[in-house]
């Protein structure tokens, strides 16, 4: 059965996302509508990219991304659906996807972008606050019943791309920063696997400064090291990463989303 | 398939939500069990109220909405079930479907109520404290499996209802009040679309009155007005609310459910 | 159909619940994927233990519960899959079926326990700190669709159990400690019902004591006390608890999980 993923920076109170649930049931009665995050923070693109670029690569051929982080809700910002490689993403064409773009970029998939608009696959009235309930629920219900993406919108090529920090080269190694504190307030940098892979052969010998610690060299698991202590590993998203074993780095340290995150490779 | 939703005051932490669900696919194996909210304030049934308002019109036909807010639960209050056009209701019998309640009148849906008092559709041992689990979990499943409403309870006639608050006439325009703020930082007035429409034609010269501030003009759609800017303007749910533009009225002017909110319409 | 549930301690923000259900979907399409609990303390074994105990009987046979409270990923911890009656689990082998183990032997459920050491049935690629995507979701979703328990991994006898507090006999009755705290801020002990219920015909005469509070008398239901009075009561779950009618025993008395809970027993 095919699947709708919700992500969204509604919270889990109100009624909301519930409402989005019951439109896209009322349009295609067979489908799992799994919820993703809800508590991205208020109007933040850039922390709803990152999770949908997590979450998307894991889901089945078919299945459709619905997200809804949407600042410009009710002005000239594009309602947007697009096929990324075997799936789909519907929601606002302001840069949500940019990461998962970089992906299928990466690895040459096949993509289609069309502008949400043709009304009949909306709900009656549209409001100028909620395109979550009224066009983008109700689109993403249409692409899971079936219905081809070039039949919902116009076509356009150009998706709106957010500008985000790259890691850049240093005397002794790489500056990046800091782009995510999850749950358990490890804090994950920019620095992807490929641009330090070459150099984990002697990775007890990197030193990552952030946040005003040091930390002498990565570590593969937590276990390598007592409770309590500052580490550096790889995440399970593929960055360098900083962690207290069992604890908390944005407690022990402050850290926080744009903090400079430095890597020191062995001269 | 059909859909069983629920709202409760369970929060998402401990394992109550957890055994209603598998209380319902013991039951019923083939149905989509969907959050609403599990985040309604404890004991709160004027929340849960609106929250099962703002939801249920938009699900299917056929969709049992269980709502678990149940300050008298092992008392005296009845255990209910009700049909409301061609959705159900399973809950206590507390005022949860006021307001459904006046939509229905309203819309002129077919209603039927039955008092849970069949102990062949509940759980063998019922609990004094957890009717979710044993009464109403159960006997939304019953429905959901094809049990006609009649045969799982008896008929009344009389649900309780909640005395809501009213808006009332001013000399310049209508007084009512906050009846919700949403995870935005949004409140949300008792004043609903009808009691308005007819002078929108003017918003600009509409001034709304609320914890202090003063609003001049009614707007569309957030992006008309600066970041930061305190703006009124027509909820997605239909009643008129201030809001912060990409920020949160709650925060700003510290405006809770219960205060007065005004409008002054141009004379 | 099919439930796999999900117990963690990953929290609702972050896309780490949202990627183990991809990877549960991309391998056994037709599933129900039940949210039971992901705000379990980070690293907490024994409340991960007494939410997956309260919640997995209530479920229907087949029902696969997935529980990722894992401090020892990538350590010598065994990943583990397990029948338990007519139920599976699946998670680290760290304890967190402990409770759930005890209820298998007073009932005589069969049991059969094997140690997940058959790459097959992961994702390619096994990171050292996340098996709940790489290792977890994936067996669960296979015995899901239908392979054997025997088929995923080598059977072992001993899996790891937890220490649990057990109440003692006093001279006036029983001394146990209180195990969990709930969302309205009832305090539930390790008194089961099957050690009091002797005594329940002279339940007013019962003294609790706990939190530097005295209680007499056990009630039924909450209505039988005045709003704001501290009772104790039977929990949902069978254990002796305290609560405050609609209010929160923890706020009231500072109670907190591994506080005395102490009963008297009338002479």
């Amino acid at each position: 059965m095919t699947v709708i993923s919700l992500i969204t920076d509604f919270g889990i109170k109100d009624g909301y996302v519930g409402v989005m649930k019951g439109v896209i049931w009322r349009i295609c009665p067979d489908v799992y509508i799994s919820d993703l995050s809800h508590m991205i923070s208020p109007q933040n693109v850039r922390e709803a990219a990152l999770i949908l670029d997590q979450c998307a690569p894991y889901f089945p051929e078919g299945s459709v991304h619905v997200v809804v982080v949407d600042p410009g809700v009710g002005g000239t910002r594009r309602p947007m659906a697009a096929r990324l490689g075997m799936q789909y993403y519907v929601g606002p064409d302001n840069g949500i996807i940019t990461r998962l773009l970089g992906r299928a970029e990466r690895e040459n998939w096949e993509m289609q972008f069309v502008c949400l608009d043709k009304p009949q696959y909306w709900l009656t009235d549209v409001s100028h606050t909620f395109h979550g309930r009224d066009i983008f629920a109700p689109s993403a219900a249409h692409l899971a019943a079936g219905v081809p993406l070039a039949e919902i919108g116009t076509a356009f090529t150009d998706p709106v791309r957010l500008a985000l920090p790259v890691p850049s080269r240093t005397a002794r190694g790489l500056r990046g920063e800091v782009i995510q504190i999850d749950h358990f307030g490890s804090a994950s940098s920019n620095i992807g696997r490929e641009l330090i892979e070459g150099r984990l052969q002697e990775k007890e010998r990197i030193v990552v400064r952030v946040a005003g610690a040091v930390i002498q060299g990565v570590v593969d698991a937590f276990g390598e090291r007592p409770e309590g202590e500052l580490i550096a590993l790889m995440s399970s998203a593929g960055y360098l990463s900083i962690a207290v074993v069992n604890g908390s780095a944005a407690s022990k340290l402050g850290v926080k989303v744009g903090d400079p995150f430095e890597v020191d490779f062995p001269v």
